[in-house]
């Protein structure tokens, strides 16, 4: 997919102000990737054994994921927006990417979908900080 | 749609703690009708022979439909949920209100369809700071 | 909400083609009560002692919130659009309101989440329908 | 991504049944490059200096996003799941994914925005229906 969001932003008639190309497709990528993790993260959490223990991994999942869809799609149509709208949800991508990449990573050691969740949360919560970061 | 809202929130096995109930309904009610104005807006924006002139407003739309719809379904599913998400989201999403009551507002008196979804976006945003101030 | 919907449609300066604009309102707003009474009722599930025999009820929930969302984006944005896509929109989002109505159902004795959330999925797949029968 | 799709689809407890897995992973990953591009190719559209042609195209864009967004996260939790319902989202994301390739292709020569985002729909549309043959 890294491609598509790459081309998609060299082809834009006007380049967006004020942000870093790289950061930028980096974190939409590192957005849709984490939403499909948590998305099936939950999933799979549904068809575990022991359910019932995981049902805050499940709601943190589908939190992080409907944040996580919304950012990729603000932040595909970033040509010369609010910058406070920007940052705002940078922030609370971050939160909930942080919140489930720790809640994953608590289970981790039993389930190889949280593990893999925990990570891709990881990289997404690195990658809305790095581009909040660089938000001038 | 309100009292589907208020029954579903009254039928939960587990009531949502620190949170106020009647602001969480109205909460929830709001962003997704505001949702739903923006998206309207921005298709009836599309229609208007200065399209040219309203392509903010379209954007603006856009951001804010999808952060409403995102923290309709994070909020409705608030159940002893993290707490620091539920701000950030509450933050960020009064943040796209604003933004778009203000882009709205700037052509209301040519735009009937600007006029309304300003008016909503304005509830919005002071049901998720009403919210806001109400968690503990 | 209803009010919003309404006033919206009437301050489109083009109005759709071909489709009956009572149903049209109708419909938008039974699929965003819908897809929030399904998010609510996913997690009410999540929150029963019995979550482990409630998981297909969890996924039907989503899949029909997730359906409800994108066909009241769809339709809020119907001006002048391949009816094509309407119609399958519309199929699709009936058969998910269709399924979650019988899963719900099945338990609705149990859990009043569930009989509020099988009757809102029953109005969705009804007002689907009705519009698709009215489409030219 | 392609990765993670991958590797989640196989860390799953249960195994899907009744798909095929490299189409069930090609066609997530379609569908969310899909949504990607079509919301990054209508922001590009509102930056062009012609945008009042481009309307229709917008349009089309933001409906195939929406249908490709839910079809992926109906698809990431297809554990076993009503199959009626996702052949319907399925044909209907099929749909709007041709519809969008149509409108996107016919001034593809003059956007290149358009001429990516074409082809991403027709990737997407044909592993629809790639996955709707394989479904017993």
């Amino acid at each position: 997919m890294s491609t598509v969001v790459k081309e998609m932003l060299a082809a834009r008639p006007a380049a967006p102000g004020g942000v870093d190309r790289d950061r930028l497709a980096r974190c939409i990528e590192e957005c849709v990737t984490c939403a499909q993790a948590c998305t099936a993260c939950a999933d799979a959490c549904l068809s575990e054994e022991m359910v019932a223990d995981l049902t805050t991994c499940i709601r943190t999942d589908a939190d992080c994921a409907d944040l996580c869809t919304a950012t990729a799609a603000i932040l595909s149509r970033r040509t010369g927006h609010a910058t406070e709208v920007t940052r705002a949800v940078l922030t609370a991508c971050a939160a909930a990417c942080r919140s489930c990449a720790d809640e994953c990573a608590s289970h981790a050691d039993r389930h190889e979908h949280c593990r893999i969740c925990a990570e891709a949360c990881r990289r997404c919560a690195q990658a809305c900080e790095d581009l909040l970061s660089s938000l001038t």
